[in-house]
């Protein structure tokens, strides 16, 4: 199948207690697209300042990801500056500078109006909504959002969440849109209200995910260390939907697989800042991590 | 094969944000044999004093649970009160009121010296190394522990589980003890300074097995209640011991399961106070959510 990934492309100052790093790359949609890389082709619709390193574009060239659909515009990429304490569950935004971001208006160029599987990453629902009717309607429509838009453009999410198939979002973003403390309560509230289905991401717990009723509870692969969370969530999006484009099915079965993928390449992207370990390693540590899981969760 | 537990019988009264009990029936030792009873023989070591109700004597024998070492002390039976607030993982202490457990000196009888399976509740740990020295040595030594130890009783504590099989203690005990924020770091700490495997409990998110350098992520039961969590990790060590005592094997496929088991009991006694909801529910209810448990986490 294709893929086609909406999101931001960010150069991000991160200080965690194991370090700190400068002007390293981030954004929703390259740590999606870096991670989907693994298993299928995506196409990438962001925008970049004209300060952008070419090796960054370079980068994502060199692992297959479509990257026409990145506009070059006038002024400077996106920046984010975040600090982690030794609880890495919460991030301390200390600047965003959103530069060309403030105004992207994605427009999807005509040779990418026909994706298979359409994830829209974390950005303005009413700009999610444009996304989605620019193209025709893919097999499968996914997408992320986070606490700001759920505080300051709840009506918009609400009403978009009606179009999407699977709605990823975080624990703290679960409780916060559903009003509901328990989780278990919180996904039946939000597939009530739109979409199909929910993967709730719940950190070094696993994963949730709720469909008609039924429910998977995915583990998270143990680690005995976390540098940098940062863009842990983006990434497990990247790995399910990457496995589920490859599978090119999206019954039961393979759905829980893409989750248990999308878990083990966010167990990667963790140990080192950026992309820097996804970068690093094979599909064959994705698939050993993968069977680890099964034999440590197998009773 | 046989299990003997030795811990508190206790009156507590509680209150969470869903009501308010008093001088209900509690205790480690109670919550342990009541779940344990749903597989095998229990015998219990405790004390209770003069005013305990003779009705709850009778309950616990009518479950086929040995109640001959139950001292009747001269005095009042020992009462815990506590208050949970809506984040049900912490539970404050309003008060308590030791009475006979301030003296507790268990003695074994002659005729339970020779159990299969030895459970060491929460106590001090000096009182679990002389119930130890008091017994054959049986085939598998469990305890439990708690937070008040690990801080002023840790030389005791670290000596004595030397000579145990399986640890079992909560996230928060872990990381006190072990001194790590990462639970898989903890596991592995704890396991290097004394008993040969460890459990930790996280509530919700399940329980985590170490033994041998591998690792079993067992899954929590979802809920959508929890109405009151007393008793909930004495009630999970009840259901791992007595399926481990039924099963008569200690081999991983059967530590994995026992494990799961845990986690099934514990997950009715949270939906009711006390030990209501045990008293209500048959085999067939464990066995159904224990299969259900199975589904929603294969991949």
């Amino acid at each position: 199948m294709s893929i086609l990934v909406v999101g931001s492309v960010a150069l991000d100052s991160i200080e965690t207690p194991f370090g700190k790093r400068k002007e390293i790359l981030g954004g929703s949609a390259t740590f999606f697209s870096i991670s989907a890389s693994f298993f299928d082709k995506v196409n990438m619709i962001a925008a970049v300042g004209e300060d952008f390193p070419k090796k960054y574009l370079q980068l994502l060239k060199k692992r297959g990801i479509g990257t026409n659909g990145i506009a070059v515009n006038k002024g400077k990429t996106f920046r984010w500056e975040g600090r982690y304490e030794y609880d890495m569950n919460v991030a301390h935004t200390l600047a965003t500078h959103l530069n060309v971001f403030q105004n992207f208006a994605p427009e999807i160029p005509k040779s990418l109006k026909n994706p298979s599987i359409l994830f829209l990453a974390n950005i303005d629902p009413d700009l999610q909504d444009s996304v989605l009717r620019q193209v025709n309607r893919p097999k499968l429509i996914a997408c992320d959002s986070m606490n700001h838009w759920i505080a300051n453009k709840r009506r918009s999410l609400e009403k978009f969440l009606h179009k999407v198939d699977i709605f990823l979002l975080n624990d703290a973003e679960a409780r916060q849109l559903s009003g509901e403390a328990n989780l278990i309560k919180a996904a039946k509230a939000i597939v009530s209200r739109g979409p199909k289905a929910v993967v709730i991401k719940k950190g070094e717990h696993g994963a949730l995910y709720y469909f008609r009723g039924s429910h998977f509870l995915a583990p998270a692969y143990p680690l005995d260390n976390v540098y940098d969370p940062t863009g842990a969530g983006d990434t497990f999006a990247g790995g399910m939907i990457g496995y589920l484009s490859k599978a090119g099915k999206l019954d039961n079965v393979s759905i829980r697989k893409s989750i248990v993928y999308g878990s083990i390449l966010a167990s990667f992207v963790v140990e080192d800042f950026s992309m820097n370990k996804l970068l690093k390693i094979s599909m064959d540590d994705v698939g050993k991590r993968y069977n680890e899981l099964k034999e440590m969760t197998k009773f």
